[in-house]
C-alpha cells in the first residue's frame, strides 16, 4: 500500500491511503488520523489500511478523491527519530579523493551514520527556505525506510522484519557550513536543516522483486532545473543494506515506531550514471580539472527526485522543490 | 507551575500538574492529555494549566492525588528535537587538557552543540539499560530548557521569549564508544543513548531570581552510589546562556514546539565544587597523576541528580537511576 499525509488537520496532517497509480486517495480516520498514530499501533493498523488500499486499487472506494500533490504534507510532518547512513561508498570515496584522503578500511565494515533532525520535514512540493546562498545549497537524493518498534541491540536479520515502509528523501545540505561544523567534532547541526520526504511512502510488497535483501534495486533519478542530473542505481554499490543500517542505528538504543533510517546519497562506481548531489559532481570536476565548474544551488533553482518502476510508473511520486530566500 | 507525565496513558503518558512541594498532583485531560499536546497549543494551554497550578498550590483541588515518583514517565516520553550544547567551557578545557590539546579560541564565541536522540527519554526513576560495562558508562548532569515554536534564524534576544520550561537531564554517555565514533567525523550516535529528564519541568517563574538572563543560578548536585559527587554552580562559567543556545540551534531551521535544548555538563573553574560526570573527575586525576583512579559506572551503580532552591527544597525532583545489564 501507499501512504501519505494531507497538510490539513494539524501539525501531523491527515493520513491518507493513495492508489498504486498515485491519482486518487481516501482518508482513513476510522483507522488512524495520522501516520504516526498508525505506526504506533502498526500490527492493528496495517491490515486495516491494507484492506482500504486493496479496495481503492480495485476502484471499490466510492469516496475516493483526486490526488493533488501540492495539498500533501510530508508523510511524517514531524517524527521522533531520523538517522542517516552513508552506505554508498563511491560517494565517500570521491569526497575524500578530492581532498587527497583515503577511505579508512573500517568504513567497509562499520557504517557511517549521523543523527539528523526529525522535528520537521518539508512537504514534497514545498520550497526550501534558506537564509543565504553563501551556505552552499545542495540536495542529496536518497532512499529511506521507516521502522516499527525495534529492540535495542537487535541483529541485522531481526532488523529486516522491522522495516515497514520505504520512501525517498531530499536530504538538504548546506555544504559551506559542513567543514567548520565537522571540524568542531560534534557532527552536523546547521549544515543539515529540514529535509523533504517523497509524497508517499510504500510498503515493501509494492516494490515487488525490486526489493531484495532490504536493498531497492532501481535507479534514483534527479533533475536540476528540469535537466537530467543523475540516475545512479540504488541497488548497486550499497555497502550496507537497510537491515544492517537499522541494526547499526539500534545498537545502543531501541528505535521507536516511525523511526526513519536513510541510505545516504546514492552513488555508483560507474560515473556515467551521474550523481545524486551537486557536491559529488563538483568533486569529479575537481579531480578532473583541479576546480569545480558546477555551482551550488541559487534561489529559484529547482530539484526533482523520483524513482520509476520497471514499467516507467512513479513509485513514490516526485519530490519537486524550489530554493527560496528565507524572509525571516 | 510544575508539569510532569504519568507512565499510564500510552506512549506519551498522561500530563499532570504537580504542586510546588512535589507531593501532590492533578490530571488535566480537560486541557491536554500529554505535555506535547500542551506545547503544541501553548498560548492557550499555559494559562489554563497555570490556573490549575495556582488552585493546587492553594489546596483548592479536591481531586489531587499523592505524587509517586516511580509512577512518572519522563515529562516528554518522546520528543521531536533534542540538541545539547556544551556551554560550560571548564568541562571542555579539562577534557582537552588531559590529552594535551588547547581549546580553540572560536569555542568562546561559537557554541558546541550536537543533535541528540529525542525518540525516547527514560523515566526519572527508570534503570539505564546498557549491554556492556565495557562501553564506559557515565552520567552527565545538565540543565535543559523547552521551547515553543521558534522561527528559523531568530536572534538570542527573541529566543529568550521562547523558553517555556526548565528542567534537568541525565545525559547518559558511553565514554569508550566516543573516541572511535567522533573519529568517524559524523558526531555521536551509539555513544549517546537514551537519557532521562527530571521528574518535573517548571516554568521559569518558579525559579524566582535564580533565573536571570536565561541562566539558572543554583548548584546542580550529583550523588554517585549515595555519596556526594559534585555540586558545581550552574550560574557560573556558563559561556553561552540558554537564549544564545536556542538561537544557535535555530540558525538554519525552526524549532518545533516542545524542542529540548541542553546546557552541556555543568562544570566550574573552581574544582573544589566537584564535577557533574565521571569523565571530568577522571580527567583531573589524569592531569594530577597521569592516570584515572575512578572507574566508570558498573551494573548496579546508582546516580542521583537534584537541584535545591535557596530554602533547600527540591525544584525538579531527583533523577535517581541504576545501571542495569540489558537483557535483550
Amino acid at each position: 500500500m501507499k501512504l501519505a499525509s494531507l497538510k490539513k488537520g494539524g501539525r501531523d496532517g491527515t493520513l491518507i491511503v493513495v492508489n498504486r497509480g498515485l491519482t486518487e486517495f481516501v482518508t482513513v480516520t476510522e483507522v488512524a488520523s495520522t501516520l504516526q498514530q498508525a505506526m504506533d499501533d502498526w500490527p492493528n493498523a496495517a491490515p486495516r489500511l491494507n484492506a482500504v488500499s486493496e479496495a481503492l486499487n480495485l476502484g471499490q472506494c466510492g469516496d475516493s478523491q483526486v490526488l493533488d500533490y501540492t495539498a500533501l504534507a510530508s508523510p511524517f510532518p514531524r517524527a521522533y527519530e531520523f538517522v542517516d547512513g552513508s552506505a554508498y561508498l563511491p560517494h565517500v570515496e570521491r569526497v575524500r579523493r578530492a581532498r587527497g584522503a583515503e577511505v579508512p578500511e573500517s568504513f567497509y565494515r562499520d557504517p557511517l551514520m549521523y543523527q539528523g533532525t526529525s522535528a520537521g520535514f518539508l512537504g514534497p512540493r514545498d520550497p526550501v527556505p534558506v537564509a543565504s546562498e553563501e551556505y552552499g545549497i545542495d540536495f542529496e537524493a536518497e532512499v529511506v525506510v521507516v521502522t516499527d518498534d525495534v529492540p535495542m541491540a537487535t541483529s541485522a536479520d531481526q532488523a529486516a522484519d522491522h522495516i515497514q515502509l520505504v520512501g525517498l528523501i531530499n536530504d538538504v545540505s548546506l555544504r559551506n557550513l559542513i567543514p567548520p561544523e565537522l571540524a568542531k567534532g560534534f557532527g552536523f547541526l546547521h549544515s543539515k536543516p529540514r529535509s523533504a520526504l517523497s509524497p508517499v511512502l510504500v510498503t515493501p510488497d509494492e516494490l515487488g522483486d525490486a526489493w531484495r535483501e532490504t536493498v531497492l534495486h532501481l535507479p534514483l533519478r534527479s533533475w536540476l532545473n528540469g535537466e537530467r542530473f543523475g540516475e545512479p542505481e540504488a541497488g548497486v554499490d550499497m555497502q550496507f543494506n537497510f537491515a544492517q543500517l537499522v541494526a547499526h542505528a539500534a545498537r545502543t538504543r531501541p528505535l521507536t515506531a516511525g523511526s526513519i533510517v536513510g541510505s545516504g546519497t546514492i552513488a555508483n562506481e560507474d560515473e556515467s550514471l551521474g550523481a545524486s548531489c551537486l557536491a559529488e559532481r563538483r568533486m569529479l570536476e575537481i579531480i578532473a580539472s583541479g576546480k569545480p565548474e558546477t555551482p551550488f544551488m541559487s534561489f529559484g533553482d529547482s530539484i526533482r527526485i523520483e524513482m520509476l518502476d520497471s514499467q516507467g510508473a512513479s513509485i513514490f511520486g516526485a519530490i519537486e522543490q524550489v530554493i527560496e530566500p528565507y524572509a525571516g
